[in-house]
Formats: C-alpha cells, sequence, structure tokens
C-alpha cells in the first residue's frame, strides 16, 4: 500500500483564520486527539507578532507540547528571519516560510516581493547552518501559486522561476499551496510536473483550500502526479479572508476518507477522526465545521471497500 | 477539445426528491434557462403514478415543452413498460429505466428483484421495437452500483453480470449510478473499466451523487476513465432520503467550472448557469441550494485558466 502523509495544519491555517482564539489548552487536546487518531504530521503554529496574530501567541508551548511525543513531526511556519529564530528554538522539526507567487499578494502578505522573501529564506538557511541544526527542514510554502485574489492570473513560469531561486538558497523541500482557493485540476497537474521537473524529489507537497469545492479532486489529482504529502484541516477549518462564503483548508475526515478507499495508507483512524470534531464544535461554538462524511456517516461497507486507484 | 455532454437532470432527479412540487411554468422556465445557458441534454420528467409522485404528475406537457428546442436531447425516466409506454408517446428521445444492482434497493425502489426489472427492461426494448419507434434510446441506469444504503456492499461482479444480461435484451445504453453516494474514485475507475469490457462503447454515462463530497472526485475519474456523459442537477438539488444531511446530485455549476477549467468542452456558458439558480430559489424558498462556485464566484482569472488535463 502506498503511504499518504496528511499534514493536519488546522492548529495553524485553520485557527489563524478566525477571530477567536483557542485557548491554549484546547489546542494541546487537539494535538492530543488527533495523534490518537494516527495523525503523525502536524503544522501546530506560527511564529508571527502575537499583536499581529494573538492566535498563535502560544506558539513554543503548543510546539512544546506537540515534541512530548516522540514520532510526531512537527512543523511551525515563519514568514521571517525572527520567527525561523524563534522556530528553531522551539524544537519544530520543520519550518514552513510562505513564499508567494503572486507579488500582490507577497507584498500584503509579509510585505516583500517574492524575490526579497526569497532572499529572507536564504538568510533563514544561513542562521539554521550557524546554529548547527541542519536535521530541522526548511520547507518553501509556494503560495498563491495557482492564482490570486488580488492579482489573478499567476503564470506557470512564475511559480518555476522563484522556486529556482529558492531552491539555490538551501531550501530542503517545496510545498504547493493554493492559498485561495483558486487551483483547478488541469492546473494542479501541469504545475507539479513542471516544478518536478525543477525541483526533482524536493517538490514534497501540496496545500489546498475547499474555496470551489476542488480540494479533494485537487488532491487527488496531486497524487496521481506522485505527491505523497498533503495539508488538511480538521473539519475543514479556517477561511480565506480573501474569499467571501468560501471554506476553508481541505477537510482532513474527507480526505482520509478519500485517500483510505482507494487503497491509500494514511495510517489514520477515521472513526477516531471524526469523533475528535467534537473538540472544535465545544472549543469554537458557531464556527462552521466542514465536511461531508462526518455529517453522512461511514458507509455501510467502508471496512471492504478499499480499492487500488 | 475533448467533449463532454452534462445531461441535467435536476427536473426529474432533483425535484422527485423534494417535498414541494415546483409549478409547471416554474419547471418550463428552468429547461429554458438551461437551454439559454447551453445545455443540450436535459432528463426532465419521469413517468409514474402521479399519486405515487406529484411532483412529476406534468411529465407529458414538461416533455412537450423540452422538445419545442429542436437541438435538445430530451430523456424520461420509466420504471416499468408502462412508463415506457407513456415515455414512448410523449416523444422523448431518450428512456433511462433504473436497474438496481442491489436486490433490496430494487425491491423497495420498483417492487421487483434486478432479474425481473431486467425481464421489464426487455418488455420496454420489444415496445419500442412493435411501435416503429427504434430511434428512440433505451438506457439502462445501473443504479445503487456502488453500495447500498440496505444492502451495504454490492459486488462488482453482480454489475457486471446484471449488465451484460441487460445488453442481451437489446439495451442501447448503459450508465452508472451512485444513486446512494457511496462511489469512492478507485471504485469508478475499477467499475468503468470492467464495465467497459462488457459493453463496449456502450458504456455511456455515469451519475453521481455528493453525500459524501467525492461527487466531482468521481466525475474527474470517470471522466479520466473515458466516460464523455455525466449527470448533474442545478444547485445539487435534490437529497437522498436513506442519507440523512447529504445533499444531493453532482452540482451542475460546480462540474461545468472544473471540467473547462481543464480545458473540456462542456458548451455550457458558467455565469449564465450560475444566474439561473436565481429561478430556483424563487420557486423553491426554502430548499437548500448546494454548490461552492456559484457562492466563490468565478475565479478572477476565469477566462484564462483552462489548462489540459
Amino acid at each position: 500500500m502506498t503511504k499518504i502523509i496528511i499534514n493536519e495544519v488546522g492548529m495553524r491555517d485553520g485557527l489563524q483564520s478566525l477571530q477567536c482564539v483557542m485557548p491554549t489548552s484546547d489546542k494541546k487536546k487537539w494535538i492530543d486527539a488527533a495523534y490518537a487518531a494516527g495523525v503523525r504530521y502536524m503544522e501546530v503554529a506560527s511564529f508571527v507578532p502575537a499583536k499581529l496574530l494573538p492566535q498563535m501567541a502560544d506558539a513554543s508551548e503548543i510546539i512544546a507540547h506537540a515534541l512530548t511525543y516522540p514520532d510526531l513531526i512537527v512543523t511551525a511556519l515563519a514568514p521571517n528571519l525572527r520567527g525561523a529564530e524563534n522556530a528553531l528554538a522551539s524544537g519544530a522539526h520543520r519550518i514552513v516560510a510562505p513564499i508567494s507567487v503572486s507579488s500582490a499578494h507577497s507584498l500584503a502578505n509579509v510585505r516583500r516581493t517574492p524575490l526579497e522573501m526569497i532572499e529572507e529564506f536564504g538568510r533563514m538557511c544561513e542562521l539554521r547552518s550557524s546554529s548547527g541544526m541542519n536535521q530541522v527542514q526548511l520547507i518553501a510554502g509556494m503560495s498563491v501559486a495557482f492564482g490570486c485574489t488580488r492579482q489573478g492570473h499567476v503564470p506557470l513560469s512564475d511559480l518555476c522561476e522563484l522556486t529556482r531561486r529558492v531552491l539555490e538558497t538551501g531550501c530542503d523541500a517545496v510545498s504547493l499551496g493554493d492559498t485561495t482557493g483558486y487551483a483547478t485540476p488541469g492546473q494542479v497537474g501541469e504545475a507539479i510536473d513542471a516544478v518536478r521537473a525543477i525541483a526533482g524529489d524536493k517538490l514534497q507537497a501540496a496545500h489546498f483550500h475547499d474555496t470551489r469545492g476542488l480540494a479533494l479532486v485537487n488532491s487527488l489529482v496531486a497524487v496521481q502526479h506522485g505527491i505523497r504529502e498533503l495539508d488538511s484541516s480538521l473539519a475543514g477549518l479556517g477561511g480565506c479572508p480573501f474569499a467571501p462564503g468560501a471554506s476553508g483548508n481541505t477537510v482532513t475526515e474527507d480526505l482520509v476518507f478519500m485517500l483510505s478507499s482507494m487503497g491509500f495508507d494514511t495510517g489514520i483512524d477515521l472513526e477516531k477522526l471524526i469523533a475528535s470534531r467534537d473538540l472544535l464544535e465545544s472549543s469554537l461554538p458557531g464556527e462552521p465545521l466542514y465536511g461531508y462524511i462526518a455529517r453522512a456517516g461511514l458507509p455501510k461497507n467502508y471496512r471492504s471497500l478499499a480499492v487500488n486507484a
């Protein structure tokens, strides 16, 4: 059975999009529940000023909790050198930095052009080396890779050129991010093939939002094109402030259902995962929880339906 | 550009699932709006006793209206010989009869076992010939083909055996129907390949429900496996009474968005199609309308994003 890594990003991408702040103790319980369901990759926090994102103020404490599970791979987001410094100090195994392919988005998000952000990424790589922490993976999160709510079209040639440059900085891995929910299945396949030609095995992951109902389709196409790590969020938590009426990330439960029904091994117990939504319901009253499989229930033939893709 | 036929089934599968009855004049307006948006295949009615399905009592009048468009291919559903007689009299171009692959579902739905239903299908074929109406296509809608809310697992071997038998009756075309929203992408690909080995080019269409959020994924996999006609419903109209919390058919707008973004030609103007949801909103107050693209809006780069699959 082919293994697919599910990287749960709800504690980071999900929570940072909400108005409310999840209490630290509930975040820890969420990590516990996800771990108990078999999730072994989690992006649990981002290192940004608490003034800007109070939702992430407890990043170090959350990462310390996640690190109590010896076989859990813990990722933190860092948008700049200062963030990377804190992320390295926290003990996170992987640091992802957002490299927006759209200039308009990059300036709005990190107040740097894409090329300036790549320079910053280079400084993060140097810091990592000079700190003697080469075991920490530095991931270039190529965000807004498929289209931008500000800029509109994002040329594939821009994605390729920026990927080429970020690889020169010492980047360990590349992830393709559909930050805005613009990606379509044809684009996803085309972009993966083009970026793989540049990045080879360093192209590791993909990240989709369900704004236009295509998160599962795009995830499947990514897998069909050789991607073996996918980001997703429990209950699809997280909205996109730039896409009114849109829902958030790929729904982890639905993704696990789809992949396991196709004979892929995610290592995740779907019933336990679905049960862990209760925690979100009680901790985030009134927040919309997305996802089909939790509402419709597992089909009667669930245990027997795995068919190889 | 590869053409994909979108067969709008909302007027039949959508409306017959609702408690309320859409007025005949509104159904006609819906057909007009769908036609204006470029839809050229519609399943507009079913011939069942009005006592059982008052929603379909105006079937003949609706078909007569649809037939005023000379290049519109009009399909009617008929669950038995009597229904087929009426459908033939109505002038519909295609008649689809449901052959449930699950005995439990078949008995509940048409009070016949699958084999008895195939015998009935044979009688429909004879009636068509004896009426000198061989230009009318008779389609075997292999329903509950991927799993059953009553029976659970539906073996692929049952689907294949029933398809083999229905082809012997003089059936013109076969459609694979996921009546219950059980289908998973691996299953869909496997079933299409297996049925094509039996039915060849007579395997024409696929029909999915979005109960578990996989309608688009399954539609894409069907296309990847050579299917060129897909059923769907405007706003995903129609629920499944056996799957609480589930939504209805594949959402036509989302399907058209996905396919056209991949460079497939559906012939449908997406903006006009989305605008036609207004009609459902005013005619069916309080009914949930599904779909992502109508809520999120077309991406800024819509006109330029087509990428071949």
